[in-house]
C-alpha cells in the first residue's frame, strides 16, 4: 500500500480506539505519525509502518491532519501543550469523550494557537472502526470537515457533520450516549434472573437483540410526540408503565435481585402522572426531565 | 380466504395486542371468535369475520386453541372462570404481561380444569403482530406447541419454545423487558438534552438507533463473562463508567435536566468497585444485583 498520494495523518493517543484509528489510516495508505505517553503501545503500529514521533511536538508538525484520541478533553490539552506552537494551520479533531463545555474550551484554546478545529465521536468500538456502516459525527470548522472528509471516512462509511458548533459532537454524544449504562444494567440484572433459574445470560443475547430493533422501531413515533409536544395519543402510557412497575417486586422475589436502582423511574412514572401525563404516551417522561426541582 | 381447513381460534381480550393477533389469525384464513369485556371492541373485527362470543364460556367452547391477551395473570382468570368448565381438553395460551409466580398459579388453575397450558409473550408491538422476524417465545406443556406451532407462527415468523416450564416465557419477559424503560428514559434525556439546544429529538433517532446496534454487538461478549465469571479482561471496565459517571453534572448544567435518576447507576458502580470490580468489566455489575442489602 503506498502512502504516496495520501494525506500524511497524525494520530495522539493510542489507547484501544487510537490505535484502531492509527491502523486504519495505515491500511488506507496513510503516512501515519503516532505519539502515546507510554511509547510501548506504539509498537504493533510501528511494526505496520507507522511512525512514532517522541513528544507531541513532533507529532503534530508531521502532518495537516491530527487526531486525538486521549480520555479526556483537559488530557487532550494537556498533551498538546508542549505542541501548541506547531499547531498554527494544522486541522486538530479531537475524538474523545466529554461535555459540550468541554468541547467549547478546548475549540477557543486550540483556535488561539491558529489550528483549525473539529470535534467529533465514534459512535461504536474499536473493532468497528473502518467499517461501511460505522458512525462518526463531527462538529466545528466546516472548512476541516470538507477537506478531510475521505480521510475521515476511512474511519467509517458513516461520516456526518452535525454543524459549526464546536460542541455539538460532545452534545449528541451526551443524549445519545446517556441510553449505554441503563440499557446494560438491564441487561445484567435479566442475566442475573436467568442465572437464578439455572439458564445462561447467553441463552437472553438473541431476545434481547431483537428487543433492542423493537425498541429502535419505535423512537421515530416518541420523536416525533416529543418534538410536537403531544402525548396525547400514546401507543404506550405513563400508566401502563406505572401498572408494570408494580411487578418489580416479583422479579426481585423470584430471583433475589437488587431493584433498588428501578425506584427514581418509578417516581418519573408517579410525577409524570401528578402532573397530568398519566393517559399520555410514556415520552412525556421528557417534560418531567426539563424540569429539575418540580417534584410533586 | 377460505378458513374450512384452518384450526379454529379464540382470542380473549381484544386491546390493541389482542386485536391485531386475532386479525392476524383472520388474516391467515382460522375461524376465529373473539371475546371482550367491552363488545365494542370486536366490531372491526367481526366485520373481517371474526364471530364474536357473548360469554367466555361460549368463545372457549368455539375453539380447541384458547389465546388470551388480558393485562394481566389475575385478570385472565378472572374472566376465564366462568368458562372454566369448558377448558377441558382445550390448549390455553396466555400472552400478558406478568410475573413468573403468576403464570405458575394460572397455569395450575387452567390444568385444575383440565387444559393443557402454554404462556408465552410477545417481544414486539401490536404493528408487528405477523411479521417473518416477529418473536414470540412459549414456555409450558410442548405437546400444545407441538400441535399448533404452525397456528402460533401466524403472529409471528420467529417463534421459539422455552421448555417445559409454564413460567419460562415470563421469566424472559421480566429478564428481556427489563431494559425497556432506563432504555426509553435515556433516550427522553437525551432529547430533552437536544432540544435545550434548539435540536429535534428526531434529528437523534438514526444516532440512537445505530448506537442500539452498537450495544446489541457487545451483548454476546458480556454474555460470555457472566456465564464464565471471568470479568478480567474488560473492553469496558467499571472505573471506566465511573469516570464518566463525572461528566454528568456536565449534562444538567449545559441542558437543565433532572439528573436524579442516575444516582443508583453511581452507586452500584461504586459498589461494584468497592467489591474489588473496578478494573474488572462493567459486566460485573452482574455479581452486585445478584446481592441485595450488601451496599458498602
Amino acid at each position: 500500500m503506498s502512502g504516496q498520494h495520501r494525506t500524511p495523518v497524525t494520530v495522539v493517543g493510542l489507547g484501544s480506539m487510537g490505535s484502531a484509528l492509527a491502523e486504519a489510516f495505515l491500511d488506507a495508505g496513510h503516512p501515519t505519525t503516532v505519539w502515546n505517553r507510554t511509547p510501548a503501545k506504539a509498537a504493533p503500529l510501528v511494526a505496520k509502518g507507522a511512525v512514532h514521533a517522541p513528544t507531541t511536538a513532533a507529532a503534530v508538525a508531521a502532518s495537516p491532519l491530527v487526531v486525538t484520541c486521549l480520555t479526556t478533553y483537559d488530557q487532550t490539552v494537556a498533551a498538546l501543550a508542549p505542541a501548541a506552537a506547531a499547531l498554527r494551520g494544522r486541522a486538530l479533531v479531537t475524538l474523545n469523550s466529554g461535555s459540550p463545555a468541554g468541547a467549547r474550551e478546548t475549540a477557543a484554546w486550540a483556535q488561539g494557537h491558529g489550528a483549525r478545529f473539529l470535534d467529533g465521536a465514534v459512535k461504536n468500538v474499536p473493532a468497528a472502526v473502518g467499517a461501511e456502516d460505522t458512525l462518526l459525527y463531527y462538529g466545528g470548522d466546516e472548512g476541516v470537515f470538507e477537506e478531510f472528509a475521505p480521510v475521515l471516512r476511512v474511519l467509517g462509511g458513516d461520516t456526518v457533520y452535525l454543524g459549526e458548533d464546536a460542541d455539538l459532537a460532545a452534545l449528541y454524544e451526551m443524549a445519545v450516549g446517556g441510553t449505554l449504562l441503563p440499557a446494560l444494567v438491564g441487561f445484567f440484572q435479566g442475566a442475573a434472573a436467568v442465572q437464578a433459574r439455572g439458564l445462561t445470560a447467553a441463552s437472553m443475547v438473541r431476545f434481547t437483540v431483537k428487543w433492542f430493533e423493537m425498541i429502535n422501531s419505535i423512537l421515530p413515533g416518541f420523536a416525533d410526540e416529543i418534538d410536537r409536544g403531544a402525548y396525547g395519543e400514546p401507543a404506550s402510557s405513563v400508566n401502563m408503565f406505572l401498572e408494570g412497575a408494580e411487578h418489580d417486586g416479583d422479579l426481585a422475589r423470584e430471583a433475589n435481585l437488587d431493584m433498588e436502582w428501578h425506584r427514581p423511574f418509578h417516581d418519573l412514572l408517579r410525577r409524570a402522572a401528578d402532573a397530568g401525563h398519566g393517559e399520555h404516551s410514556i415520552s412525556a417522561l421528557t417534560e418531567v426531565l426539563k424540569n429539575p426541582g418540580r417534584a410533586a
